[in-house]
Order: structure tokens, then sequence, then C-alpha cells
């Protein structure tokens, strides 16, 4: 995610040099021509505005689309920071209340909160990974056993297999005494939440934007693009500035290169770059809360943008 | 689905092959007659661009609908997904929980395990078959027992009767202990769903989006392809490039024609076709997560993209 | 609904007949004014622009408002074939869930699946006629006792008694052992999202699209229709092409027309009308799927369109 | 909520006459300066074209945002209608499942279905006249016993009041006998759900659509009608039809005066004005439904609509 | 949040001044030029024409975007507002109706009730306190044990903090016969919805909109207005009214930078600015209905705007 206001001109060009230099060879190829004086070239500029009004729709649905892809995969990472917070405030309050039953034991029921917890904790891990496609599954370690790990890495969709160990966590402290009543109904609730969530990340990860949107929002701006200056240079040739279709046909490019760049930076939100849902970070918020709530004192530092970008 | 990022020329000219000709032909007929000095065919350039704006209304009305509709239908499918691991979970955790309890038989409660999770994944697979229209069911004969596929066969909503089937089957646990508790009342929560989102695949399957805008779309887009040539002969014959008339004309009733039907293909998102929702790639991502979370080793192999299309 | 592709050109100049009339005499008017050399009629096109975008905004609005109206009510109707079925497998699998008990009495619990089941399809016949306000009651008397009927019909909201008769007849089955346990909680739980589909459908029954959006589109239609011959003779009557005048104006309000229609016949979707949400087609499903469900073999054939149209 | 569907002219002349008199003035005297032949006050058209785009997305985000306040206070109160149905029906058949047992007294649980179904009642009107700021309270005196409506006169928030009324009576119900079981469990569903339709229409009541909205609206719409007859007055007075300039500037004027008003009035729609949601008679739904439930035969007449309007 | 219908023109000012000076040092030094017979600076109009339509898309999105978090920050604290009461409401009928039990002590369940209902009052303080990043933490001392509060100042997520303790106490009041039954069970969903209401609230003040379309937007909003007035001289010029393109391009660009800023002030909604969701209001709101349900009759005074603002 992008944090700083401003942004390095450069790197700005980088994401649309292919448009530009493509915009400037045309219009200096159009210019050219036209000063030798082969006027026929020039076309109304009726047939860019009307290009340009058809490319508009095709890029402001991409915009929206795009963006409204990137805001619910952010919405749904808020999601499972809440579930997160919620089932680890259940796992806790619930524990403990049955501190005051005969078949109460202490230490078995501090290591059950503190295992569930990191638990929760290694599922938020592995979903960025596996959101990510990343590898670094020995990141998992700490929060794990050393069985539960080597089973892990042998599953094929590791954030799945986390939410059965948990289910399973769940019931043996059930029947064993550390939970009781309707805990686990209730747990439950926040399990299926976060089991939700997880699908619906899946969703948006591979089920890219409908292509069609993308290839033709590319063909028709190249179309615009190389249409642009044969219907400006009528206009500017009458006027005798002439060679201003160059930088005007350059502004123009580019503007309407940076909408339809805009969108699709946008359009996949988890891919490891800077346009991503910062899936890092809403990790760390999620190890901080946790830990806190089992009373750690230790906890990891919060993410730090770097260079104006937080991961 | 479509996953290829570029497409082949031949195939796009396909889809608008009737639009491109009528607009080809349109368009040299104007330029003949101009050329024969009829000048009085020639129209103000502000009727395509009053015609063309009211097209976009109802061009970009339509793809929204349309995509909407492809993207519920993604939704709809991703929650598919979701709520069959759920249901699976619970299968699996809820009878593993009774195993400390006097009445447990391991074998009767495996079997039991076993059946469910196949009868989730046979309800997939028949959902698709369903929407689709296909009439293989004999796929499903691995998942259930013969008498089961053969009431299958006879009955006329097959999702619905595996429905059904799955609800008798948790009371019958639940009679004979292989359930217990509120273990039905949490699995009912998941049967819900998965009947839900059958219910609303099903309308996205009848209710095509309203044909009055489908019509006058068709309607509009040709009427707006007729009388664009004789609104730009105008400009043109005074520019002295008038033969320039038939490529302008095609290139711009090119993005028109794509525009409209961009909207159409993505309108039907269950007609086994290449831009249908990946009805056969989410069955299989929900055979191998459930198997696997049965312990099964051997999963069928993941969907992969056929010349860039994933079915 | 409307089914058929193509439209019969016939019918659609019977919706907009009047405004293609309208249209028709004014067009005629300004050309044979301006013919009488009398050109200070013609107004500059820049006035239909402006108006047209007003328009536009207008007619945008509409569109989306009214279809959103229709689609909602598709789905409420989608919902209540959802909650239809979910409710009938409840009522069968509980009640079936109950046969190792002491007390179950199997004549009793089969007609208690029958007469609940029946009671269901009821309510959805019942609540498509309230809809529309038909006042056919009598189609009602198959699925209800004569005592029930009689009450039915003395009662002013028909779908709400009805629903309260399946609510006492629930917590009769619950008093009598038919049901038990938390069978009552779970079956209210699709009574209430039945509830909610009546009333959100009675909202859009009883609502009609705020009249401002009506009145004034009509209004504005008129005033662009009546403008716009004025704006396009100046352009016409230099280009010496002043005839044509009228069948442009008549093609671009005939397309304004339109737009302006096609928003307004789908604003009330339960008007007995072909544009309705096809209520009857829909109720014909429910019935076909709960009968299946009780195992009757000999269901309603399914609803076919009639020349196009399904109701 | 408005249901005729024409208007009456001098009412809409009334809503907008402030800005048709300022048109008037102005483009008044532009043509009067224009006819001394001070033809240096022509601006170009373009000037107007560019403004009333930035007009229009202003004026059409105002109309999508206060039709989605209107409507979605509609829908809150068909919601609350819903609720209010489902709840009454809870209070029926739960009270009236009890019948059986050993402790149940025909009189008391009589009146205790009264006795709720009337406070249901109370609670709909009373947030009618809470949200209208209206102050005839002694409309309730019916509904409630008399140490209740005078604790209720006493409250500062009365439908919040009222609230904790039902749910003090619900509890005193299950500790006495009247209900039992889960029933307190499923009527509190109910009461939630008023609880929260309630705080959503405080919250349109008391949050305004973004003033900003509003102020720049007006602004913008008074800066376009003041350079409006500048930019048209030069076109006109070439095609020598200058005094025309007055009933083109006032038709357009009119139009987006219009497109600018609508919005507002449907922006706030508990204000006990001829545009509000239909309290009044959604209160007299309620009442009728409800007292029907009950067995009550003499019902109040439903509301009807009065010189086409329905408050 | 401004409650005042007219803006102060000099505060309007202030917000564009930047936009409004670059525009005139632009256009003065445009006609200066102009002036002096070097006409060829003079651009087509056109080019403006399409920057502004380019221009517009990106303002658009982003006031429907920033608009959009704006309501839904509002929503989320209505939502606080409904679930503060519910849960004050369960918390006093709950604990009243265990008032016939054998184990009931008068005196720990008031202040039980006391206890609860004002950690809730201060829950709802410090998410506001969090969510502005404000230090003032004593003013929740009041509601608040000494010890709670000691521990409360230690924790890095305040509302969190509060979140679990009013969870320790629930069950602590099960355990002591204070609640019971399924009290806490329903409790719980409004600690649910509260932590869910909180975990967005974050969401919003952590996530900007994305940086890209605020660069953009300003971007491309000063490439418009520097060359807006080069596109204006010309017809200007002809028209010999040069001078006049001073005041039409300020007009204009005041239109387009108020535009472009009315969208940011409403993007970040918990800043402790003017334009705020008024939280101080609010939290006041729960703070009367929740002690008044207490029954304490000195109720805070009701936040009143102050100079039209409410914070």
């Amino acid at each position: 995610m992008i944090l700083k206001r401003n942004f390095n001109p450069i790197k700005v060009f980088g994401y649309v040099h292919r448009e530009i230099i493509f915009s400037l060879l045309v219009s200096m190829l159009v210019w050219i021509i036209f000063e030798f004086k082969i006027s026929a070239i020039a076309l109304p500029f009726s047939i860019s505005a009307i290009l340009g009004s058809a490319l508009a729709i095709f890029i402001a649905f991409r915009n929206n689309s795009s963006y409204g892809r990137w805001w619910e995969a952010r919405t749904l990472w808020g999601g499972i920071v809440n579930s997160s917070r919620i089932l680890a405030r259940l796992i806790i309050t619930f524990t403990d209340s049955h501190s005051h039953q005969a078949n109460y034991e202490k230490e078995r029921s501090e290591s059950f909160k503190k295992e569930m917890v990191e638990c929760c904790i290694a599922w938020a891990h592995a979903l960025r990974l596996h959101l990510r496609k990343q590898d670094n599954w020995e990141e998992l370690q700490t929060y794990l056993s050393s069985d539960e790990f080597d089973t892990l890495t042998n599953s094929q969709n590791k954030p799945n297999f986390l939410q059965l160990m948990m289910g399973r966590k769940i019931y043996q402290a059930m029947s064993n005494g550390t939970l009781g009543g309707f805990d686990s109904f209730q747990m439950e609730g926040q399990l299926l939440a976060l089991a939700n969530y997880q699908g619906s990340c899946e969703r948006i990860k591979n089920t890219p934007l409908l292509r069609q949107y993308d290839f033709f929002t590319r063909l028709f701006l190249y179309a615009f693009m190389l249409l642009l200056p044969f219907s400006l240079i009528g206009d500017f040739g009458r006027m005798e500035i002439g060679y201003l279709v160059i930088p005007v046909t350059l502004i123009i490019s580019f503007v309407f290169a940076i909408l339809a760049k805009v969108g699709e930076v946008n359009e996949d939100p988890f891919e490891n770059r800077i346009t991503d849902v910062p899936l890092t970070a809403l990790c760390i918020t999620i190890e901080r809360d946790l830990r806190e709530m089992l009373g750690d004192k230790d906890l990891p530092a919060p993410a730090k943008p770097f260079e104006g970008y937080l991961y």
C-alpha cells in the first residue's frame, strides 16, 4: 500500500513509458508529414472525441471494478483482524470461566489458551503466504509444535489444514473439560467467519478481472493514441502551431494511459507488490493484539512504512 | 474463464463479424455515392454524437449489469467452496468428538465421515451439471451408493434431492449416536447456506438480463452504425479525404460493437462456454480440499487452463 | 418476463406511439415553416445537446433504479424458492428423525408433513395473488382444509394469516410429539425469512419509484422532442437537406423515448403484465420441488413461455 | 410520498421560483445590453458546456445519494413492518404453545398477548413521532397502562424506553410461566432487529447529506444560470433571434434547477412533508396486521392518499 | 460534521487558495502575452474539453469513494449506538430476570449493572480517542475502577482491552449467579458486533483512499488549470474580449478545484476536524441513552453544534 502523498516522476514514467514512447513517435511522425504539406492526413477532431468517450466507459468501468476488488480484499482482511481478536477473546474468557469447576487444571488451561491463540496467529500468517504464493513456511515454526508443522508442510491447502486443526483442538478441550457447555458452539461462529474470509480472498486471487476488459482497454487506448495526433494536427496546423501537436498529444496520452494503468495495478491485491493490501502489517497487528490479550509484554514492533510503502 | 492476456484477432473478429461487414458495406456505399457528387446525403456530425451518447447509456448499463451477474455467480461459487469446506470440517470434527463416548463405533463413524464428505462433493458436481444443463450424471456414480444413484437419476431437481439425502443422513447419525448434542443444529447452518447458493445460481441461470436491454442495444448499435458514415462524410469530403471515411467508420463501429458484445458474453455464466465461471475447476478444488481433510493422499490433479481458458 | 430475443416492431411502436406522433408533427411543422424562408426559427444545436445531457442524467438514473427494483423483486422470489425448499426439507427430516421414539405415530407424522408442505405451497401462491391484487383465492382450496380456507378468505392480509397458521401448526406438533427438541427453533428461521421476503415484496409493490423522477423525465422528454427539430433545422437547411430533419428527428426521438420507456415498464414487477417477475412460473417451481421432496410422483408440468413471455 | 402521476405546474413553479426569476432577470438584462450593440459581453458557448458538465457531476451525485437515503429509510420501515409482524406472531404462538402446561392461566396469557402486541404497535407510533419531532404523545395513551404512559412521557428517548419495557415484560412472563424454554431467546432476535432499525432511522434523521454537496450545488447552479445567457447570446445574436435567448435560458435553467431540487426534497425523509416516507400509513398497516393476528375484528381503516399524497 | 447551510466565502477560499492563485497567475500571463500579439500560444478549446472529461472521471470516482468512506464510518458509529443500547438493555433485563432466584443479591446485581453499562460507555469514548489518536485517557477514569484504569493505560489497543474486560465480567457474573442460563450467549452477540464495528473503523482510519487517485487528481487538476487559459484565449481574442479570459478561467478553475477538494476533506472521517463524523456528539448520545436506561436522572447535556459544526 502506498502511503506517501507525492510520487517519484521517474517511477510514474516507468509505469507508462511504453505508451509515452509510442505516442511520441506517432505525433512526431504526424507533424513531420504535415510539415511536408501533406495535409490530407488530418482527421476531424470529432474522431478523437467519440473514441475518447468510448474509451472512457471502459476506463471508468475498470477503475471501479479494480478498486472494488482492492477494497473488498482490504475489508476481508479487516474482518480477519476482527474475527481473530474475537476468537482469541472467546478462547481466553471461556477457558478462564471454568476455573471454578472441579476438573479445572490451571496448567492445561493456560497451555490450551497459548496454543490456540498462537494457532490463530499462525493461520493469519499462513493465509498471507498462501495468497502471495510465497514459500517461507518456516516462518510458522514458532507457532506450532514440530509434529503439527510437519503435517502442515505436507498439506496442499495450509490455512484450511490449520482450520481443521483448530477445530480438533476445540473438541479435544471440550471432551477433557478445559472447555464446556456451549463454548465450542460460539467459537465455531468465528472459525466459520475466518473460513469464509479465506475463501473470499482465494476468489479474488484466483479470478482475474475479466480479461476482456483488460485486453480491449489496452487495445482501444493504443487506437486512441494512434488517431489522436491525426485528429489534432488539422486545428494546430490551421493556427500555425503545428509543432505543439507533440507536447499536447503527449499530455493527453499520458493522462489516458495513467487512467488505464491506475486501475490495472490495483486489480490484484495479493502479489507482494507496493500496491498490495498490506498483509504483512495486518498480520503483525493481529499478532500484537492477540499476544497482548494473552498477557505477553514482549510484543513484536508494529510495521512501519518503508520509503512510503507498507507491505 | 479467459486467463490469457492477449486475444486471437481472428476470434475477436469472429465475435463482431456481422457488425464489421455491415459497417463496411454502408461506409463504402456512402463514399461511392458521395464521390458521384451527391453531397446531399451528408448529415451533420452532431447526429452521431447524440445517438452515440444515448447508445453509451445502454452499453454502460449493460456492461455493469452483466459483469454484476458474472461476479455474483463467481461469488456464489466461492461461497459454495467455503461452505463445503466448513461442512466437511464439521462432519469430521463432530464425528471424532464423540470418540470417547460409550456407544462410539469407529467403523460406523469413519464410514459416515466418508459418505457425508463424498455426498458434499457429489452435490457440487451435481449443481455444476444442473446449471450447465449437461446430462452425464454417471460422473456422480463414484460418490454414491448404487441405490442412492438410482433414486437420484429419477428425480427432477438433483442437487435438491442430494440436500434432502444429506439431511436424512445427519438425523440418522444423530439417532444412532454417530453424532450427538447440537451437532445437527450447526451442520444445518451449512446445508442452509448451500441451499441458498443453489437457489441464487438457478436465479441467474433462469432469468436472462432483461431482454429489452439486449434488443434495444442491438437495434441502436445498428442505427448508430448506419448513420455514422453519413455524418462523417461531410467533414471528410470537405477535407478531401473522403475515402478515409471507410477505415474510420470501421474503427469506430468496431469499438462500439466490442463494447456491446463484451457485456453480452458475460451475461450468462453457466453455459459451458469459454466465458463461463470455471465450475469444473472449482468442483475439482472442492474435491481436492475435502478429500485432503479426510486424509486421502491420492488427490485429483488441479484443473489447468487449456489454451488460456479455464472451464 | 420476456424471453424472446426479438421484439415485434408494431408492439414496440405501440409503447411509444404518442412520442413518435408528437415528434412527427413538430418536425413536419418546423420543416414547413422553414421552407417558407422563415429561418428565424432555427436554434443553435447546442440547445439540444445541453438538454439531451440533462435528460440523460434522469433517464440513466431511472433505468438503474427501475432495473434495481425488478432485480430485487426477482431476488426476493429467488429467496422464497430457497426458503420454501429448506423449510420443506426441515419439516420432512425433522418429523422423520423422531421415528425411533416411543410416541411416534406414523400416520400423524405423515399427515403433518403433507399438511405443512402444502401450507408452504399455499403461502407462495397466496403471496402471488396478494401482490398482483388478484382475487381467485379459490386456487388455494386444494392446499387447505375447508375450515382453514374459510378463515383465510375472511382475513385481510392472507399470506400473513398463513404464516400465523404455520406457526401454530409447528407448536401443536411440538406439544404432541410429532416434533421435538429444537425443531421449532430451526424452523422459525425459515418462517422469519419468508416473512421478511413478503414484507420486502410489499414494499416494492406499495412504493412506486419516486413520482418526481417519472413526471420530470416525461416532461423533459417532451421538451427535448419539441426543441430538437428547431435546433436541427439550421444545420440541415444550410446543407440543403431540410426535409431530412423529419426522419432524423424521428430516429433521435424514438431512441430517447425508448430509453425512457424501458425503465418505466420494469418499475413495477408485480402487475400481471408481460414485464412482470414470472411469479406463476416460480410458484410452479416451488410446488414441483416441494411435492417431489414429499415423494409425490404426479408433479404439475413446469411453466412454459407463451409467445415468448413467461408469467 | 407522492402518488399522483401529474403535478400541479404552479406548485412546481413554487419550488423553483427563485431560480426562474433570477434567470429571467439575467437573461433580459443580457438581451437588452446586447440590443444596444454591446456585443463584447458575449462569451463562447463552451463556457456553459464545461460548467454544465461540472454541475452535472454534482447533481447526479446528489440525486443518487438523496434517493439512496429515501429508499434506505423506506426499506428500514419495511423492515419494521416485517419485524413487528414476526414479533407479534412469536408472542401469540409462543404464549399459546404453553396452553397444555400445568401452570397455564388463560387470562394471564391472553392479557400478556394483548399487552405485548399493543406495545409493539405503540413502539412503531412512538418511533414515527420521535423521527418527525412531533409532540402528540397522547396518541400512545390507548396502547399503554397509565403508569407506563407516565414514565414514558418523562423519558427522553421514548422508543428506546418502550424497547426496555418490552424486554422487561418478556422476562417477567418467562419467570411466571406465561412463556418458557427458549421463547425469550427467539423474541430477542426481533427486539434486536427493531432496535437496529430505530438506530438507522435516527442516523438518517440526524445526519444531513454532507452540506458541502448542498452548498456547492446551489452555488454552481447560480454560477451556471448567470453565465448561461452570456454564452448563448453570441450564437442567438448572429442568427438574429436575440430575443429567443430569454425563453431558451429559462427552459435550460428550469431543467437544471429541477434536477437540483428533486434531489433536495428527498434528502430528509422524516420531516412531515409530502415527500416523506409515509410513516403514518405504515404505522396503520402495522396496527391493522397485528390487531388482526390478535383476532380483533374492528381494525382501523387503511390510510388513503389525500390529494395524491400519502403521509 | 458541518450543519450550517451557507459557508463563509473566506473559509472556502482558504481551502482552494493555492489553486486560485495558480490559476490567476497563469491566466494573467496568457492574457499579457496574447496582448503582445503573440497569438501562436492559443490552443484549440477541444484540448480543455478532453482533459476536463478525463479529470471528471477521476473527480467523480473520488467523490463517490470518499463519500462512501464517510457514510460507512457514520453507519458504523450508528451501529455502535444501536449495539450499545441493545447490550445495555440485555445487561439490565437479564440481571433483573434473576431477581426471583434463591441466590439473588440485590446489591451485587445493581453494581454489576452499573459497572457493565459504564464499561460500555467507556468503550465508546475509548474508541473515539483511539480513532482520533488523542491522548486524554483520563476522560475514562470516571467509568472504571482505579485498578482497571491503570491496566488500561498500559495496554496498546485500549478498546480491545475493554472488550476483554467486559467479556471477563460477564463470565464472572455467570459463575456467581448474577447472570445465568443463556445470558452470556446472547450478550456475546453484541460484544461481537461492537468488536466488528471497531475493526471496521480502524480499517477506514488506517487505510487512506488509494494514494494514486489523490496524487493524479491533483496532478491532472493542475495540468487542466495550466492549459485552460491557453485553450480559451483563442476564442476570447477573436471575440475581442481577451481580458475576460482571466475571470472565466478563475471561475472554471474554482469549480473544478472545489469538486476535487470536496472529496478530499471527507476522505478521512476520524481526524478531529470540522468534517469529521461527529464522534463526540455520538458518544454523548450513547451516554445519555444508557444512563437513562439505568435510571439516572442527571444526564449529560446533548451535544450542540458550535458555529455550525458538530464534533
